[in-house]
């Protein structure tokens, strides 16, 4: 690998930021080299005001200092427990004075030497008011935490995988032929015969190991992680010390990322990386797998699993987007056949229907609306309750899929026996701040006071919206013509998506802010909250418009003589004959395209490079040669100016928006995943780019899931169903059809359907003022479409038996799709194993081999016993348990082994 | 405890058949203990035939043993690749010749041996036929099992629990206080203060624990394990043996119960079991909780998980049955204000009804429905919607509690780090020789045949049922007075209960035998098979009749003048006025308690005496000096008489179906969790007697949770939602009644409802020779519950629009009730943590404590390399890091380490 990683490292050069590397990514011995680094700012003393604030507590600090310098010195290696936490919390709540930083930073790198890590400092750099603070793990402590961290590592023993054989192996050769050009460029992917047995990490375990090479037994990402843990929490035990070293790392340092990079190794590290920017981020092998263990390999398993992740979300919507489309083609074929949109176009069809609104508008033919219904059509046919169907089975496929795709990459990353790290379940270093200030009471009264005010302004921004719509919908009423009425639907659907996507902003700020003020007590609950929230706020925020169409539009009119008015001037608005399903398709595209185009990759490249381009210019007005020095600085300054990682939740945010515009109204946009699957294709490449070259390299971290996002996708599947029940059985007509073709139908035909669902009105019982000006027909009768009881029978206009048992047999649908479909999805996800068969019995066998390992070893340990004392050789022949009696050998307490650093 | 102890041994010592110890749980040497028996049957050569066959194999079973025992000479301590796996089959399926078996059996006791095991064999024993094997497993052997089964173990580390302050700790005396007469007396059920770390046994970090006495380190239950696990797989590696191995076993041994029992810590043992015997096994301690930790000590983590859940289950069925009576309680109180059967029961009242059946029967007047409408609203008011959403979230606080407790057990039992066991994974020998046998192919059509069958078996029965009860119903139809029908349901309910107990039975053979020829890979996926088998037939078996009652009985009726018939000839039968909740009230309430009687108490308890005594009777007949000898008998030799322990299925099966009870139709009868409740307390001491003194003591095993049991819970609360909603909507006239007070009343009030629901007939409609012969009363008009037009409307006899109105209603019940209930159980489950906090903290502080344990020790061992190499010693002061040359300390190999035994 070295020489093709050679030749395409020159390729790379000069293109990704961080592979620019010269030098300085060892320590000054040139030995040493760097795991992790830290940044702080250098400020001078600046203001008056802080200064003379501080020189009180100059005094403070400085004895407080001497006093941990002088345990340091003591050489007692366990943090001190800390005096006083009220001086520390009353230090934190002021201005920190510039040497009060130093000396605490001081005091963080002395705890951090502790710990055993060998620190170098760099305050010279040619950043101008940054210094960095570089790190080196030592061998033995990268051990202790790897056996802490009870990380798995491959061992010596390599054992063989079992190739299936006979025609099963023909066929398995043949398709990876075929499927060859779909596999990336990389050693990597490529199936192997052979697999290191892994085994949980222990210094007394050693010789299971490799370690050859000890430099590279722990790869970078390992080095760098571990030592993130080390600066994050094992430095010390004690809580309240954590608070303060967490208070000094929010102000002073910021993570930067970490190089790891030296001399014997460095083309692997050049391979890596270059490999990852030729085989994945990049838009022209758009085509082919990812080459997911060279991401996790690089990023760690979180990141690896998201892209996993969105590879399988990738991939499971090809044959989703393929039957939408049949769907949609079947649509398209079958609107010249279907009887009711016939009828309503057939040129003998004179049916007068009744004034859309009142005085300006005028009687109008149901010819006008042919085009209207004929587009229906396309999105109203059987074959969408087969598509909705369909893919409430594809989204609990998918989640099975994703489960089994998860054990697998467990497998394949050696975490099947790794628990969450307890890290994440520290308390948060602000909360115990809070705590301490003894203000959390009162936040808890204020968050539920929050958590209702949320509702209202979800709330609000519904009635808002209506009122807005409606007074939209009103001023363009006059001019009926169905035409014009489209384009009224689309500019008022794109006005929506603006509004969609200025509140997508605000909302990820509320939600933000609500969680910050809720004041959860660990990281992971922080995050989990606050995903919690902005994702009940922005999905309400998509999909709030769309269901209004979907439910609400034109269920409240009322009736001709006796509408319904909102702000007793305006009518509500109602949807055209067929349905209101057209405005939903349409408001459904425009609403998804248009995040998907402008927010997805407007925001994602367009900010980043921004931002990039604004930090750049700032620290370029700070020294004016900076041009001419850019060029000799070291890597990690160069990183510097790059993005920092800001977490996946954007990322996933985003997936499952769209995922629940795929599966929430697929009944009524059978192109939806047609569309979500052109996105994908280029979102993982434009994420991958993202990630190699654009931030900093995050610090990888561990993980067995993807955590509370499946949980999400869970619940979005589980509404789809009922949300999709209700689409087809309310908003569009496909069940009143069914009831006249079984139930009133003359001739088990659909004719005569149009004139079945048309009430009729007399036009003398207009209410005064409200008829039509202008009434361009002379006519007796108007029609309007709804179930009522005509004007001449004994009850007229009151609502008639039909719409009762169109009503009955609406609920019925209801009612046996959603538990059809559910009982069908927990079929499916009861007969797909959780664990694919072939993991499970690789896992089994690796358990057996390990076994067999260490009984192999034991034999050895109990031979060279026996060559050890003679004695115990005789025995031996007569006895089918020679191991019986090495009991008596004395027993040599294990305090005393040599251990092996 | 050993004074207590003793005193209580005395009262137990001839009560339990395990306690009578006398001798012979020690080897003959008495210092090496028993820890697992093996019995076998010692034949005599018998008949002609199988001698002649034999002889011809003997040869050839000769030459394998030699070829085994040549290469068991050799000493190769891994088993030898056996060379003709078809031999072995063969053999199979031939009778084993006496020679070949002893021979099997010498092999597998070779077997043993070579993996450290220690046997004595006691073939002279005074149970003729029968020979024991007792297996000790040395302490050597335990400890590299323990390792390898990665058993946590308590390590020397003590930490003190955290004990709440202030108010919380008062308010917590005084709650333990009032239910200190709750707990039972045992000790290890207080709460103590302080806790041992546990730790993943590791013969390299033996140090940390406490091995001062070896013999108990390891308890009873977890030496019998050990050796289970040993005897049942690990005395193999290679496939091939463990098949012979495994059909040695199922026809030459038996497990027999191990006794473990040892002089110096007799009577802790003898502690633990009295204690289970008075504290646990006896009706006198019924309102005390379990002492868990004990029945776990004694019995495995798999048995305790049961009697935990049973417990936890009995205890929330308190609050069930409490909100039960109460709604009884207000039907009760509420029977003389329900203005409907007021108005049945007004003297007023003169409504003529259509007769029940043709010719025989006659008009009759609604006053005399009037016992029955009073009756039908102790079951059919609102109170019951609300008892029935009540039990839904019962059902998920029940569900989350368990999920809690077992979490909560998990942690106390030291199972955190714990996977499931692979043995469990193990291919069944049979599956083995059944893809030896290749007859698997041709097994799996039969089976997709078989399961059809069943289903054709499940639909048979319920039509059955359905003819037969319809012709019980018939005949006894002309005596049509409330009291004698309500005596013919009381007794087709006590008929349908004996159906259901001897189908019960049947239908477990049948899934067992469905089960075995699907020929499932594993143990564990042929148990889960079979219990989901046995599952869904018995609970169909209970609960189709219930169905039927509830949503067939009286829907399908037809009405006067155009009735439906069965047979041309049945009529199909209606039920009484009030609907039908009044008879699925008596149904249920007569299977619960019968099935609980009889099946439980009866079978439970008589059956297995039954079978002691036959046991008993049958050895006796054999060798008549007997009865002397009995009581000179070996434990073991007692024990064998016992039933052994045939799994936790049947328990937990019995216990699911009460809950279907108990959740399923309970709008329809609030009394049911009061009956689970009462049956459950006396079930659970009732288990505990049967464990503690009928069965042979099971080979503990290790499980984190009950599995499968937990998903058909939630399958069952799942369902029972669903149902309930039908149960109100359309077996109750709740609907209706809402219907007319908000849609017809005309004025708000429930006067006029009876009327309401009554629709007219018009005699002289009646078809030909159906008019009754003997009409008491001369009427023209006869009523009908039913929603039709008049006879003088338009289109007479037509369903109305009333009729359509409450349908959709109901509908709409459903679609809502539904919804919000599994809405409010999902928030219910998302509420409550899995992990109580209480326990999630406590791991998290154990997992600090342990690494500052191991860093303490790495100091420890530092400290010690400094002192070794004064040169180490001066660089200290100057740098943080003394602790990175010590790598330069020379690598000793671990290869080499002396080790412990």
């Amino acid at each position: 690998p070295t020489e093709t990683g050679s030749t395409m490292s020159m390729s790379c050069i000069g293109y990704i930021g961080i592979l620019i590397i010269c030098h300085g990514l060892y320590f000054q011995d040139g030995e040493r080299r760097v795991d992790y680094i830290l940044t702080y700012h250098i400020k001078k003393p600046s203001s008056s005001r802080s200064n003379r604030q501080s020189s009180r507590f100059t005094d403070n600090a400085f004895t407080r200092s001497l006093r941990r310098g002088t345990a340091r010195l003591g050489r007692a290696p366990t943090p001190q427990p800390r005096g006083d936490p009220e001086v520390a919390s009353q230090d934190h709540s002021m201005d920190y004075h510039v040497d009060d930083k130093r000396l605490h930073r001081e005091e963080f790198e002395g705890n951090l030497r502790d710990m055993g890590m060998e620190l170098e400092k760099d305050e010279d750099t040619k950043t101008p008011g940054v210094g960095f603070v570089k790190i080196h793990a030592p061998w033995h402590v990268l051990c202790r935490e790897a056996e802490f961290m009870k990380l798995k590592m491959p061992t010596k023993k390599v054992y063989e995988m079992k190739q299936s054989t006979g025609v099963g192996a023909k066929i398995n050769t043949l398709v990876n032929k075929v499927t060859e050009p779909l596999y990336p460029n990389v050693e990597d992917n490529r199936t192997h015969n052979v697999k290191h047995l892994s085994y949980m990490f222990s210094r007394e375990k050693q010789h299971l190991f490799d370690l050859s090479d000890r430099d590279s037994f722990f790869d970078s990402k390992t080095r760098a992680s571990i030592v993130s843990v080390i600066v994050s929490s094992r430095s010390s035990m004690t809580v309240d010390w954590r608070l303060e070293s967490e208070t000094i790392e929010t102000i002073n340092y910021s993570r930067l990322s970490q190089f790891i990079h030296e001399n014997h190794i460095r083309n692997v590290f050049i391979v890596d990386l270059c490999l990852l920017y030729e085989e994945w981020a990049s838009y022209s092998v758009f085509y082919k797998y990812q080459p997911i263990g060279l991401v996790r390999k690089y990023f760690g398993e979180k990141i690896g699993l998201y892209f996993a992740w969105l590879g399988l979300y990738t991939q499971m919507l090809i044959p989703a987007s393929l039957v939408g489309v049949i769907v949609f083609l079947y649509g398209c074929a079958t609107v010249d056949d279907n009887i009711p949109s016939m009828e309503i176009c057939h040129p003998k069809n004179n049916i007068t229907m009744c004034p859309l609104c009142d005085r300006a508008c005028s009687y109008w033919k149901l010819k006008e609306a042919c085009g209207t219904a004929r587009a229906s059509h396309l999105f109203d046919n059987p074959a969408t309750v087969f598509f909705s169907i369909f893919m409430a089975l594809w989204a609990a496929m998918f989640m099975e899929h994703w489960k089994r795709r998860q054990m697998r990459l467990n497998y394949e990353w050696d975490l099947t026996g790794f628990e969450e790290e307890e890290v994440s379940d520290h308390p948060r270093a602000e909360y115990e701040l809070r705590v301490m200030q003894k203000s959390l009471k009162k936040e808890h009264k204020t968050q539920k006071v929050l958590i209702g005010v949320t509702f209202a302004i979800v709330f609000g921004v519904i009635l808002y919206r209506i009122s807005t719509k409606t007074a939209l919908h009103m001023s363009n009423n006059p001019t009926t013509r169905s035409n014009v009425r489209l384009t009224v639907k689309t500019t008022a659907a794109i006005i929506n998506l603006v509004v969609i996507l200025i509140l997508d902003e605000v909302y990820g700020a509320v939600a933000r802010w609500l969680t910050v003020l809720e004041v959860p007590k660990t990281d992971k609950s922080f995050e989990e909250r606050l995903i919690f929230k902005t994702f009940i706020l922005k999905f309400v925020n998509a999909f709030t418009p769309i269901i209004y169409i979907a439910f609400f539009r034109g269920r409240l009119v009322g009736r001709p003589g006796s509408y319904l008015y909102v702000f007793e001037s305006y009518r509500m608005e109602e949807c055209a004959h067929g349905g209101c399903l057209m405005e939903l398709c349409i408001q459904l595209s425009i609403t998804m395209l248009g995040k998907q185009l402008i927010q997805n990759n407007l925001f994602e490249i367009g900010i980043p490079k921004l931002k990039k381009l604004i930090r750049y210019i700032k620290s370029k007005r700070r020294s004016f040669q900076e041009e001419e020095r850019e060029k000799k600085l070291q890597r990690y300054e160069t990183d510097h100016f790059l993005e920092p990682f800001a977490g996946l939740t954007p990322e996933y945010m985003e997936m499952i928006i769209q995922f629940g515009f795929v599966t929430l109204f697929v009944a009524s946009f059978p192109l939806a995943p047609l569309f979500a699957l052109l996105n994908n294709i280029i979102e993982i490449r434009l994420d991958a780019k993202k990630f190699v070259a654009e931030l900093r390299r995050p610090v990888a971290a561990r993980a067995k899931d993807i955590g509370i996002w499946y949980n999400l996708l869970r619940a979005v599947a589980k509404v789809a169903v009922i949300i999709n029940a209700f689409v087809i059985s309310f908003t569009s007509d496909f069940i009143p059809r069914l009831v006249y073709q079984y139930m009133y139908s003359p001739d088990g035909s659909m004719h005569g359907f149009v004139n079945h669902t048309l009430s009729y009105f007399n036009v003398s019982n207009f209410q005064d003022g409200k008829e039509p000006m202008d009434p361009q027909h002379q006519v007796e009768m108007c029609r309007y479409k709804d179930y009522r009881e005509p004007p001449w029978s004994n009850t007229p206009y009151v609502i008639s038996k039909e719409f009762w048992a169109v009503l009955a047999a609406r609920l019925a649908f209801v009612i046996v799709f959603q538990n059809v479909v559910m009982l069908m999805s927990d079929i499916v996800d009861w007969l797909i194993p959780d664990i694919p068969k072939d993991i499970s019995l690789q896992i089994h066998k690796e358990k057996i081999l390990m076994v067999e390992l260490f009984m192999k070893e034991e034999q050895g340990k109990i031979q060279f016993i026996d060559s050890m004392m003679p004695c115990g050789g005789k025995e031996k022949r007569n006895n089918h348990a020679p191991i019986a009696r090495s009991r008596s050998i004395p027993h040599t307490h294990s305090h005393t082994h040599a251990n092996n650093f």
